[in-house]
């Protein structure tokens, strides 16, 4: 692993203050899988009564534990459930090794906390390729079921950091019936950022009582619009997994509330939106707006085509207000565009209309603008209702340092 | 412009000896239309009996002489015909008045050369979003024309540059009834290099005598094998343009000839992987040989794949043997992959088969073969008999350089 200290300039002031979320507890040990002088495993135990949902990488070289998850997302009761996560190695592609470590692990969960294994969930990160010592984590888990407690969960975030340059937490909390209802999520993700989903790991923990399939149902509708809308760098890892566990602890049935489902969004879109703010070698945080497009789903890939064109990125992190680069990556989206009816804004400043250069356009004043950490690129394409918003970062000689030296 | 001085560590020793092709002839001048100091148009006029092919950018918001070319190869006879091309300003995004440009130097060239306005083709290649100063080209015209010579290919491959760091030739001359047929061909293209197609403009000519619509045939299908088989970093140009010109000087007619086919084919993939060669800051060209897919149309996404992962690229940047990356990206492709029946090599060192390392492995010899400059990576997938071979180079420092500071 290159030595990466710099914290990215993009990171938010420090790590919240996340509200202790019933019926979870959290510990993390330094087992050694890869890391020297770090924790780098994180256990989750939820009560009785938790339902667990789950989302994940679709790609077709899937990690051992992922397909472990998958098997065990559907199945899963109300019992109680635990959450082991590993940094530094990412048990994928190990061939039926890679199996047999799942099965070691999940074993001495289940043998350290009584859960069953059907309701024990892993997740891996870090080099692919190379066998998991699962040997060290079964080592640890004594220890870790013994230290289990409820107000970790801000260890349990560092744990789980592979190129992260910090902890990324967010919660929210709604009343309900005169109860608070509390959402602490936790997240890693840096590089191999891309929707369907990302080099990413992300925890969320409420004590609101969800049944599983509605819990399943909201996950998925949110992930499209959170998760699946953010880029690094467009590279999808083996390893993406999200998992949200509802615990009952607060004794309020949420199934169905509005406030709580959008406090549960507010808390993805917000870890999200870290996850990028981390993204190897960013300087600027670029929120691309689509408005105007065929369809909903036409605006994301021009969204997408914009924020994942190298020349774009590259324009953006050299505080060029390159509108010609986003008139080319909606060109070649594959998704519909009239050169003609466009529209293109920098923050405030419309740079380009009807199939040209705006003529109050100014371009002191947008090279201005570029020179901020925080930038709206708006793409109108005056066809239809279709709307989307994605979010990337810049690419920089960082994310060319960070990835032609670490092995991950 | 940035100044980008140094040549290509990939290029080609120098520029080829292109055979004169009858029928053909060429200027060049410097018109001043952004670059100052070097020759910017080309002209390059054909005589009657000549059948003109052409491919171009299927981008969206495709720049006006593209647009104008496309209404023209259709209708195209086989009179005279020409060719004008500026480097400096793409003449894209700028509304009618971009048309206001093409119709100008169109009608400036057919007034020069006699050549009759629905048979004269132009291409711009540099900024977007900026008025084509069509002025300078008109004003140029007549002495273009009087400087037209039958020997000046490599001069014209010189006029069409922009971030190019060295001109593209490429030849090829078969025997057909005792005669020699000839096909000469230049490129430019170095950045916003991706298939279908790239910032690329092609002008093939051949003194071979192929009716038009043959020749268009063979030109789509030789395309889909070369041109958009290569990618320098996954963005599409809204300029690219291919014309082939079968001018018939030879008197041999090569239509369904298979050796002038592949000649042809030859002097294609020779651009091509010329273009590669040049990509903005590469050091490292490779070839990815994609076999045992579902299908060819499948061995081709998986390649593309591998070719745009910016983890692939800096991985290959910093020489390591990182197949783990190659795995994520046959993963993320969407194309039909099985992790346990994938085998992947580096040059002749097989890496990965059945779902994991190797057992004769070794890191370092693997290390070794990244040091060199032309690389090979195979994968095969073991599903079917579907094949593709894609041509890319590295992302590395000189890229982010290149574009975060040129406004292309």
């Amino acid at each position: 692993m290159a030595t990466i200290t710099k914290v990215s300039p993009l990171a938010p002031a420090g790590f919240p203050d996340l509200p202790v979320i019933g019926g979870v507890r959290f510990a993390t040990v330094a087992a050694g899988v890869r890391y020297q002088g770090r924790t780098d495993v994180m256990l989750a135990v939820m009560d009785l009564g938790t339902s667990v949902a789950g989302v994940f990488t679709r790609s077709a070289t899937r990690a051992a534990p992922v397909l472990d998850c998958q098997d065990k997302i559907g199945g899963a009761s109300d019992g109680p459930a635990a959450i082991l996560v590993n940094s530094g190695n990412a048990n994928a592609f190990t061939g039926h090794y890679g199996q047999t470590s799942v099965a070691e692990v999940t074993q001495a969960v289940s043998d350290a906390t009584g859960v069953p294994v059907a309701r024990v969930f892993t997740s891996s990160t870090g080099v692919i390729g190379e066998p998991l010592p699962h040997e060290r984590i079964v080592a640890q888990l004594e220890a870790l079921n013994g230290a289990l407690a409820p107000d970790a969960i801000e260890a349990a975030a560092q744990a789980i950091m592979t190129t992260d340059t910090f902890p990324k937490g967010a919660s929210a909390q709604v009343e309900i019936d005169d109860k608070t209802v509390s959402v602490s999520g936790i997240a890693k993700g840096s590089g191999m950022i891309a929707p369907d989903m990302a080099t990413m790991l992300v925890y969320i923990f409420t004590d609101a009582k969800v049944e599983q399939g509605a819990l399943q149902q909201m996950l998925g509708a949110m992930t499209d619009r959170t998760f699946n809308c953010i880029t690094v760098d467009s590279d999808t890892s083996t390893s993406d997994s999200l998992l949200l566990c509802a615990t009952g602890a607060s004794g309020v049935d949420a199934t169905g509330n509005v406030a709580f489902a959008e406090a549960l969004e507010a808390v993805m879109l917000d870890l999200a939106k870290q996850v990028v703010r981390d993204g190897e070698g960013a300087t600027k945080f670029v929120e691309i707006r689509v408005t105007g497009a065929a369809s909903d789903a036409d605006a994301k890939v021009h969204g997408l085509a914009i924020a994942n064109s190298p020349l774009v990125k590259t324009a953006i992190a050299g505080e060029d207000p390159n509108w010609g680069r986003v008139v080319m990556a909606i060109g070649k989206s594959g998704a519909a565009a009239d050169r003609d009816l466009l529209s293109i804004s920098f923050g405030d400043i419309l740079v380009a209309e009807k199939g040209w250069v705006s003529p109050d356009y100014r371009e002191e004043k947008a090279a201005a603008y570029m020179k901020g950490q925080e930038l709206v690129i708006a793409v109108d394409l005056g066809l239809g209702d279709g709307q989307s918003t994605v979010w990337t970062c810049d690419l920089t000689h960082g994310y060319i340092e960070i990835n032609a030296d670490y092995r991950s």
